[in-house]
């Protein structure tokens, strides 16, 4: 019977790996990925076998039973079995499900974690999530359509100086905001939309509550990330000084 | 001028260190490294030169100044400075007045996310913090002591399905138990106390909101990490029934 490690991909960035992670790959005999970890991070696993589970919202999705049971019968199969997920695996990934579907088959596993998007994007625009005075704590959460309950959450805690980290699509963006509003979180607090954190293609969007609902027009293909919160209110003023300096005359 | 890199040096263990951190480690002149940063981590930069500038609760501290100061003044004599901070820099490390002031003397500077300890927590006991119908969000937070609002919203949140990581020491824990309470938490909230996270000293206790004062007899040395929340309930089960078998008769 081999072992099955559950192992935090990173936000995409290969180097983002921890030390651990890529060791193990390095001896991996099969490895599960996400659809959004990248070949380049598939090239850590030279001698493995690559099976694509990938699990994207609005796409066909590989059933999470089914997904259980291929780990299962891999461990049968094979010594060293990867379940490469993207960020962390213990964060919005159902690694649960998996861990518990393993352990009722009596199969060894190990969860080695890996650097959760927020993170990532905190370090690429260099804001950190918690300052003094600013914000004391910081939320992670996937938006649930028409959970007011949630919704209360974090405008209670956005108000109370929290930074708030959406793992969500932008085509949520409309109804958040409103409900926001209907909270009573300030229009003016700023927001940060960032696509495809630590890869070359990574873009940003710096707005507020207010305005976030035109960003439905912003084209994106990649994974979103949105942040929400009063420690980025300096790149808010900084886009608005570049904006006022642009202009003629 | 120089270039100073601030690096998560993850929970403890060496190799939950990044790929990305370990190779500008391998080519740091000078490292400042915080208390919690251990000897092994250090090793990772050879060539460079360590100094500890190490602030833990209870203990005599080095001023944030002065850090900032010793930054700046490293960036004008090396090329490649690094800022070691214990798990990610951006939570809780007060990594933006650093960021600020490196900013300010005009130096260039990067941050590498590192494994926060609350996701290494969840790895080394194998219970993901969101769960399908249990905790659909997660908070980080220090404890401020007499902070009545920020224990509200924790309680709040608690109560609605969140998972709550509290970077703290036990000898808040009366408090906060009293505090939990008072907001309605049930006192059979499981509570996971973690010390050492990830390196060969790591202990954990499981217990419940109830029972967490007791919990100011467990000596510990190390930092601690406390984890709220009904996805830890298994661990509290199984504790019980280990011990109901340990029972004689």
């Amino acid at each position: 019977m081999g072992k099955v490690y559950l192992v935090g991909a990173g936000p995409g960035a290969v180097d983002l790996m921890t030390l651990r992670g890529a060791r193990i790959l390095a001896s991996a005999d099969i490895v599960f990925y996400d659809a959004l970890v990248g070949n380049e991070l598939l090239s850590l696993a030279p001698r493995a076998i690559h099976v694509p589970v990938g699990k994207r919202s609005g796409i066909a999705s590989t059933d999470q039973r089914i997904i259980n049971r291929c780990l299962v019968t891999a461990a049968r199969h094979h010594q060293c079995v990867v379940r490469l997920k993207g960020g962390d695996p213990m964060v919005f990934g159902r690694a649960q499900e998996e861990l518990d579907a393993l352990s009722a088959a009596g199969i060894d596993t190990e969860v080695v974690p890996g650097i959760t998007t927020a993170l990532a994007a905190s370090a690429q625009v260099k804001i950190a999530l918690t300052r003094r005075g600013t914000s004391r704590s910081i939320i992670f959460a996937t938006p649930a359509i028409g959970d007011g309950e949630a919704d209360s959450d974090w405008a209670a805690a956005i108000k109370s100086q929290s930074t708030v980290a959406l793992y969500m699509g932008l085509n949520q963006a409309e109804r958040l905001v409103q409900s926001m509003k209907f909270h009573g979180v300030p229009g003016n607090t700023p927001v940060l939309v960032m696509e495809n954190v630590s890869t070359p293609d990574a873009r940003q969007m710096v707005t507020t509550l207010s305005e976030l609902p035109e960003a439905n027009n912003w084209r994106h293909d990649g994974p979103v990330m949105v942040l929400i919160g009063r420690v980025f209110d300096r790149m808010v003023q900084t886009e608005a000084v570049e904006l006022l300096e642009a202009l003629p005359g």
